[in-house]
């Protein structure tokens, strides 16, 4: 079995923040993240695909093709944007990354129709904190 | 003459927006960067400092003493912060990366103490994009 | 159990161009990649070995055998070479990395005498492709 | 399932050479690493967790917390140290990086009090050599 | 003075031989980059520019419009290519890196029409090698 | 002109201690670098030489015996050792990176005979801390 994994990146902000907590608890948990106004970052994201190489061609996956449908799928949805005020799923999820990634796997899988496998999502926020999303 | 590089980063959003221009001029000019919500990055910064190297303690400049004067200027100001509506600088200056630069050299010098000489700022805002500040 | 991961590098030109397509097929699945003179790359490989530490010596593998085999059984071969032209595999197989990958972990298992067990290979193409062999 | 990976970093010196051997047998295994003074890295260190994020707080680990805890059983300890002398665990046991991973690991399981599991610790010692310790 | 430097990259395959040096004097000169079929790398260019920061808009050169200067003047013509078979200046010109450096400096500087100096080229061949043009 | 820069790495520990000083003011000035045992780093070098390219090699030095001259004057003497008992300089100047770049510059040039001229030293000794040697 091969895999592939194809890297993309993306700009944002977002501000932690949870209605269901008072500003103290908010302030206590989040930290500068619950900074009134936003903060950002530089995201960079890896999607992996795998499955048989097509003896054909020798090719696990059209990359062409993955960036078009990730591109529609993700980054036109997520790049330069705020989160908490643009991505309407977050409105009353907090967007922490833990979130982010969830709510960019499924948005992936919503249409997915390679016959290559997704075989994993990758977010990494900052250089200290990368984010994994893994089916059980 | 010896010269050393020391790395900070923070992380910060912003929106390129311009009140001397039509909403249509500011979306030609800025485009995704002019997202009515604003967006952010991982800003990595270097400040150089150069001079003569203590020959008693073989040092150019007590890092610990440097770290803490960036702090305090710079960094406990851009952290987590919404350059638009945190930074009282940018009320009427676009915040652009150009300016951020200006007006974070302009912190350095502000209360510069140290003997060796400030000798450049860098802020990298994404892989590609690196803006430089330089004395003429 | 331990992992140990080694890095190595080499650079190489490929052309990628199938035999049973025609001129058009090529150009459609290939693109930029199936111009006439071929490119290149600098490829970063990692080699995964894994096992049991030996309690003697503190050591999992020698580091020092393991980049004599890698390079003799992949460097030599593959560095600073044209893979259509050098390669024999690759004759009558488009030099895909997918393929790539499949011929350099088939060179590794060949003669491989260590103790410790090759836990999988990793190509790096670009900033933005790496390529996984696993074993099912 | 979500799996955060957490970066830190730590500088230390190490000496390669064990009791058991006689000189030239220490000389011919550990090579350079067996001069006689100790040489040292830059060692990075990824910490990674997982488990289930909680859904009130959109966080599966408070990251302060954890950072608190692994400056505590693991960057205190080691940071600027010379493994040799500093650390009571290699007055007996060569410090290899093999060995390094596993007194890691260790010591990151000793109080460990997180709800998310501890999945995974990879030390960098080198650009060219990562080690990675795994339960079976 | 502000000085941005923006970084691009490109794929490209070479083969160092002089036709005014004899086979052995080749093989001697370039080592392995004079095999036969030649070879390849992932070129990064950064491309600096600098000048004073328009008061009105705060940018100091419109990157977009750069971008498509530098992909019609370089990218296009270099990416995905064999120097030596593509690119006439190479006919009897040895394509190394220096004197590719200046071919692209020379394309560069052909149509600038931007009010921002042309600052700088430089080309990164691999990780361990980067050429730079300056004029004197 | 043209300039390359040629990257090297080697690993070495020291001490920061200085025997003009009492124990309290070292461990004021130099911190954890003062630990008593010393600690180490992953060095990297950068070496920029300067020139015209030669019309009839399209090279502007030969890589391969810049190599072999920086190995000898510099890499053989540093890499895996100690500063403090290794290198006769140290015996009686504290090793500080500052020193180091010293050192390193003046072996460079004690027997340089290439006609590029030697145009600059940078030694990185950790992520964030560069240092730089330059000719007044």
């Amino acid at each position: 079995m091969t895999r592939i994994t194809r890297g993309y990146r993306f700009v944002a902000s977002h501000r932690l923040h949870s209605a269901q907590l008072t500003e103290a608890e908010n302030a206590e948990l989040y930290g500068k993240c619950n900074y009134p106004f936003g903060h950002g970052h530089n995201y960079s994201m890896e999607v992996s695909v795998s499955g048989e190489v097509d003896g054909r061609t020798g090719r696990l996956v059209d990359i062409g093709a993955l960036d078009a449908y990730v591109d529609r799928q993700v980054i036109q949805t997520f790049d330069h944007r705020d989160m908490n005020q643009d991505i309407p799923q977050f409105r009353d999820v907090v967007p922490t990354t833990e979130n982010l990634s969830r709510e960019i796997s499924r948005r992936l899988k919503e249409e997915w129709k390679f016959t290559a496998v997704l075989d994993g999502v990758r977010i990494r926020e900052t250089e200290r904190n990368l984010f994994e999303l893994r089916e059980t």
